[in-house]
């Protein structure tokens, strides 16, 4: 065992000893040697303020032999100037993700769920992998598995903690399955106690602080990635338009904040981020605003998309059928009044026809357009911080899976917040599946309560 | 700003590295000067197994200053041997902290709850002093005040949760109040953001990785310190006897494993807390089982003990009077088969009257002796990591707040964990609680949903 630890010199103590220490011949004998290869690169952009990333020489950067298509498409590019070759492989792989993602949302919730499980994993991944270049313990056992072993509980922790909210009611039919949903707290605990005792019996004399800080590493990982995802498949279930709108929202800032950025960049906007403009940012706001209340035009007009996903006790199935609520209801609006005078005197109609969804979508784009951008700020400065370029090396032209998500997740909770706390207050519906909980004899006991209070107030006429 | 930024040498990132860097005069501008004395203070106990911690010399760590208790103590004191010295210094304050416990739970919930956010508070700001130390950058500006921002808005966050839950009923009753709690959420997240934004903010070229690992810290200590703290007061509402019988359970094993090991102790348990022994464990272990069986068979006789603490409508005020659940009222046990031959051989009773709980509480004094001590391990662990003796000097011959509460978090966790899996589920006053959060209309249509499913069940029998 002792073999494998290899003693190094500090990396995470001083940001600025890093980069004479981080010598380029550096082979693992462990398996992923992309960090090898991410250390190595170097970030050598930090006075070209004219798009978002595109102008880092990728072409250099791309760790080959990932892809096929990445080196194909250098062959057919290589006539192109540098500026222009990457922007048509980023070009074509945001082209590919986009395609991908309407081919997810086309196979519905559950291709939705996995998909979001697969990108959980990876940037759990990259997050960790990191971690392990950081601090060099590539050596030191179990601790890669005691880490996957932390994604699995946290995982089961709080998969099982949504999908027991909503498939409770048909879980809780079968009694082998009842033990399951009850206990699922108590099991997911004795899991994350056993992962937690198993780190501390693994602690090796001399890499106390290492562990120490991958431990804590692993733990803000998990905080970030699966915590998050949580959110996500629970914003699924509010309706899949809780999930699209969102996620479109923060691509679509990213794309135009990249091209107003090349096209128009000239301020730059924050240190940390040094190609990133206030003209990007401006030009993405306003286009994320705007997209985001056309989208949700579009969107509010299907059922597939506005319908939570409910358990139906009626066809003994989930269904995304539903008369759609308030929000997916076109309604009059009348115009502020400085607009009236202006329209009546063209003789136009001073009411406007929209879907009050349309309206919450305006906070959504806020959000993602002036708190969105942080993330990637956030991502910016830990990348600067520990001196690598991506996260990954996944996606031509744009690194890491963690690359791109880096904005959705905050974006997620923001989401999940704004739902619980406009629009979704406990629907009759939502409480009735929990009363289905209780014991028979209990749900009797509290139609009686509920009954008696009902008549107290005056709700109720009392039945003679 | 910039003359406050101290460049040093990395500390993080090779722990053998440290106790050289450790220079001991390091007097800082900060007005906490605690660690430069934690971090002169030695680690010199390793080879010696009596007592579990006693006899690190402590007369010369303990700062002095802090308090006059130990210095008058030590003139008294003086005469005996150092081994003594320690233990009546240790033991006069185990017994003054045990008189403080008393006095507050005599003080009744409220007053255990402004104790549990004072020793929360107390326990981040060790943790996160220990960070400030550890990457030196006590004249960054903003840090300190960010970390308490976020423990700040994290207490909203869980207490209002909690509080929400338990006064929700009241606060429903005035509108004012009624958007507080209906936006709470989105109040705590936006307050979160707001901290999130000032980070990215305050960073600064060159000292991004000890930001980084600063602001990761501060999570992990949240993670901790927090969110524990919030299942402690949960414990609380659910009954005293929920937070008194674990939290001394804690106690007890912790003052028995250090006597056992203090007189008995040989065989080391862990290389990671060589004073800790086997003989300790085992001792602290029985003790501890012994203890709470007893001790919860004396609470369980007390409503003031084991009734949890709930909004009485009738009363219009919190109370804690019920008739004690099923847990709490004594109940006839079968002696198991072998027992009970025995036992007619000599005319004796073949039953046994117990409290449920006393049986429950076996689960928790298991816990609290196999896996509490982990929590004090990865303590050890921890401080051995970052080179310091203590957590802080709060305590005489203890040491920190979070010294003594190292095993504590684990254990409200287990508790909370335990009672939702275990002991309760949903209860019909629970639910009529939130039913009575919605519209009136609303709880009207509960009703009639309520009463058609329990008819078509033919649970309540159709009223003509």
């Amino acid at each position: 065992m002792s073999e494998n630890l290899r003693k190094r010199s500090g990396v995470a103590g001083d940001a600025e000893n890093v980069q004479e220490k981080t010598d380029g011949a550096d082979t693992h004998s462990d398996k992923e040697n992309i960090h090898s290869n991410l250390r190595d690169s170097e970030i050598d952009s930090e006075d070209d303020k004219n798009g978002r990333k595109g102008s880092i020489d990728l072409s250099s950067n791309i760790p080959t032999g990932t892809n096929k298509a990445p080196f194909m498409l250098e062959m057919l590019l290589q006539d192109l100037p540098d500026k222009w070759r990457n922007w048509v492989v980023r070009g074509i792989f945001s082209f590919l993700m986009l395609t991908f993602f309407l081919v997810v949302i086309y196979g519905g919730p559950l291709a939705l769920m996995i998909t979001t499980l697969v990108v959980q994993v990876k940037c759990f991944q990259e997050i960790i992998n990191i971690g392990y270049s950081v601090y060099r313990i590539h050596g030191l056992p179990w601790f890669r598995s005691l880490s996957w072993y932390f994604l699995i509980t946290s995982n089961y922790f709080f998969y099982g903690e949504s999908l027991v909210e909503y498939f409770g009611v048909v879980i809780n039919r079968t009694d082998f399955l009842r033990g399951i949903v009850t206990y699922h707290r108590f099991i997911s605990f004795c899991l994350y106690c056993g992962g937690f005792v198993l780190f501390v019996l693994s602690l090796v004399k001399k890499y106390y602080m290492k562990q120490f800080s991958l431990f804590a590493w692993t733990h803000v990982a998990l905080l970030i990635v699966v915590t998050q995802s949580y959110l996500i498949i629970k914003n699924i279930f509010e309706g899949l338009i809780w999930f699209i709108v969102p996620v479109s929202m923060i691509i679509c800032n990213d794309i135009m904040a990249y091209v107003f950025g090349f096209f128009f960049g000239k301020t730059p906007l924050i240190k940390l981020s040094p190609k990133k403009t206030w003209e990007g940012f401006i030009g993405g706001g306003f286009s994320t605003v705007i997209f985001g209340f056309m989208m949700s035009y579009i969107m509010c007009q299907y059922p597939y998309f506005v319908c939570p996903i409910e358990y139906s006790e009626a066809l003994g199935r989930m269904t995304m059928e539903c008369e759609p609520s308030i929000l997916f209801r076109p309604t009059m609006y009348e115009l502020p009044g400085f607009l009236c005078g202006l329209l009546n005197t063209f003789g136009l109609p001073t009411t406007v026809s929209l879907y009050p969804f349309m309206l919450h979508s305006l906070s959504l784009s806020l959000f993602s357009s002036v708190i969105g951008p942080f993330g990637g700020f956030f991502a910016s400065g830990f990348k600067r911080a520990f001196k690598i370029k991506d996260f990954g090396d996944v996606i031509p032209g744009h690194g890491g899976i963690m690359d791109r998500f880096d904005c959705q997740f905050l974006m997620a909770t923001f989401v999940n917040v704004y739902i619980s706390s406009f629009i979704q207050t406990d629907s009759p519906q939502k409480l009735l599946t929990q009363v289905l909980y209780l014991k028979p004899e209990q749900q009797l006991q509290l139609f009686h309560m509920l009954k008696d209070t009902l008549e107290n107030r005056n709700i109720l006429v009392p039945s003679v």
